[in-house]
């Protein structure tokens, strides 16, 4: 094996793109003493060549020319750090993977979105094409699935894959303030974005459950079979309920195969006190895997930072480095196939339902009356204090039922005057989930 | 790169070996699509043949000379699945590396003991020595140390590596029970040995921390360096006390570099009720490693049984079924050097400290004086219920410490009548330790 060193490309230079340069140079001898070689950096690209990073890239080749980067001699590999699931970022990954430089990328929306295209590239050329970073920050997460988990069928997989959204829950349930109010704080701190879309409505934790999807069970990755939804309709109150009757809520992303059919959701959940997700605090990320012989295996960290992001990164660029060269995902992508999405409403289980319903008589009888009507059974309901508004909070858990009766005995309501806002759905996590 | 079949030899036909064969015969499509070839058993080897193991062991060779079957021709990779740190299963280790057959191994012992030796065999015969096995049963502890954060330096590398122990402290928490009637259930159950004393003095998790250490830091294995302590003496109200300050006891192996000195310890500890390693529970095995650019990583899953063991013996199969043949630990054997131990009595921390002493005037006072001469000043202090005897509990946390001022301090009592047996002393785990 060569013992040159491993000359790479950094493209990005934000704080992802300068923990990176810090890592390599903090930890350099170390890396090489580990990789077998030295991993260089040779040159570096971003927007704003003039931007004061707080490192030194005066050593570096700045090469603002994307398509002569991608095939540039000196490049073995070449690291993309911009971000966006299409335009420059996906074209250079195409450029690089075609000039047969290997790639690596934190970009999950780019992975879920073109992952088996670019796979098949990366496959096709011989190179590789390495996402460590994409997938819950520093915790070696993909590694954990597609290698040391190799020996299993995996039955589920699920975590908490947005750090931004388990800060808000957690926080909400420390202080039992608001999802607003916790959110503008998060904001202030630094732990939530300006424009914190992506993270609440669960979208970027989709991202990462359709790439966990495709690499435990060997399909093609599906992120629009994906169904999503955030954490912005859920109130101090629900998580006071949900605590009350031994369950913490977190946003999971859930992935099995039923069927044959390929089931996957983000959603937020009630997870037992006696799980280990429910343990899970703060910006944490966490992922289980069940595998038909290992039993249950979590892997949880930071799931952001610069620090983290670029430990992720680096271990993939050890990884190519020592010459790792398998396939993208934990079979070839070519054997990946596309395969026909699982209907929720076929699934079985309890699930929490809180309504905001007006004060006065009868609610209760007609929420109840649509609930039997739809053959759902209630398994405990707690009607709660008046809101500020002079709202009525009704809370229950059914007992288990299909979610498609679920769902119709909430059609019946939709057309109620009782009913203030959409009624707050989450499903309690099980062993069968 | 080859696609024919890793030919293997099983030794050791027990339920981890059993379970081997059955997760091959399960499994053994999808693992040849994962590894990109076929992972095949061809001979097998046992000190009872005729035992009925519930797996059809007639399509494979039986092979009783382990001299023989070492050097076989049809043999690529050796499985070790007997135990014990010499004899026979170092013998056939040794011979198996030398004829430059891969050979993967869940023997602890061995690996702690002579882990040093069989590596550089295996690196100077450009052949694999694997032992995902050895540590943490299911959990692929050893992957993610030595390529998942392979880019940080492990500040320290610490957690929960005994499942009998686990199980035991955390039985005695949940039902208030002292340790001789939890253990006894153990045994009963199957969950301890009918001879548990590498379990409960601590010298399991000793061959386990050796190993993480050594992959951790880059250094020698040093085994005989761990200082052990078990479980036996922790009383049902020890775990009552530690959880009245917020904390849980949990059995750790904890190694940090000290001052380019390795300390590694095997000891009962106080685990915050908001560290993670608080909330593992039963027979369950964590590892946390905190690296200076990840931030703090934790693997968890079943620590043993025939499964999850069998599940990274298998995974270890298909990386060298895809051509990885790295060093053994993160770093060339060769490189890694013997360090001087760090003395734990340098270490500053808060520690408990329990007495059982006679119910007398000026008991309390004799303790309190030899702490005092000994520079160590109690944060709390609890004297508790009589024991049947008519004894009475002392329990105290101090401030931090050095610890050899505690030991001093323990030290000044060693002659008094007043103690009943030894005191009981476990570290408080902080983000120091």
């Amino acid at each position: 094996m060569t013992t040159n060193p491993l000359q790479i490309a950094l493209v990005g230079l934000g704080t992802v793109g300068t923990g990176v340069i810090k890592l390599i140079n903090e930890n350099g001898a170390m890396i090489a003493q580990r990789a077998g070689r030295s991993v260089e950096i040779v040159a570096v690209s971003a927007r704003d060549k003039g931007r004061d990073r707080g490192v030194n890239l005066g050593k570096y080749q700045w090469i603002d020319d994307l398509g002569a980067l991608a095939t540039n001699p000196d490049v073995d590999c070449v690291v993309e750090l911009i971000g966006g699931s299409d335009g420059t970022a996906l074209e250079l990954a195409k450029n690089s993977l075609n000039a047969r430089k290997s790639f690596i990328t934190a970009n999950k929306a780019m992975i879920a979105h073109h992952g088996m295209e670019l796979a098949r590239l990366a496959e096709d050329h011989g190179v590789s094409l390495k996402y460590e970073a994409a997938v819950a920050g520093g915790v070696p997460v993909i590694k954990g699935l597609r290698e040391g988990a190799s020996a299993n069928r995996i039955e589920r997989v699920y975590g908490i894959l947005n750090g931004t959204c388990n800060y808000i829950l957690t926080t909400m349930e420390k202080h039992g303030r608001d999802f607003d109010t916790v959110l503008k704080d998060a904001q202030d701190l630094g732990y939530a974005e300006a424009d914190p879309g992506f993270d609440i409505e669960g979208v970027d934790a989709a991202h990462k459950l359709a790439i966990l999807a495709a690499l435990s069970f060997g399909k093609a990755i599906d992120f629009e079979g994906v169904e999503t939804a955030g954490i912005r309709s859920i109130m101090a109150a629900d998580i006071g309920q949900a605590k009350a009757l031994g369950y913490r809520i977190r946003l999971l992303g859930m992935a099995r195969i039923d069927d044959d059919k390929l089931f996957q959701r983000v959603n937020p959940y009630l997870v037992p006190e006696s799980h280990p997700l429910a343990h899970i605090d703060g910006s944490t990320n966490a992922v289980v895997a069940e595998g038909n012989f290992s039993g249950r295996l979590m892997f949880q960290g930071a799931g952001a930072g610069d620090g983290p992001t670029a430990s992720s990164v680096v271990a993939d660029l050890i990884d190519i480095a020592r010459g790792e060269n398998g396939t993208v995902f934990a079979v070839p992508a070519s054997k990946m196939e596309k395969i026909e999405r699982a209907e929720s409403g076929n699934r079985t289980g309890k699930t929490y339902i809180r309504f905001i319903v007006a004060d006065k008589p009868g609610v209760l009888a007609e929420i109840t009356a649509a609930m039997r009507d739809a053959s759902v059974s209630i398994e405990s309901l707690i009607q709660t204090e008046k809101t500020a508004e002079g709202s009525v909070l009704i809370s229950m858990v059914t007992h288990d039922s299909l979610e498609r009766d679920v769902t119709n005995s909430l059609a019946n309501l939709s057309s109620s005057t009782s009913l203030q806002g959409a009624p707050v759905v989450m499903h309690l996590l099980s062993d069968e989930d």
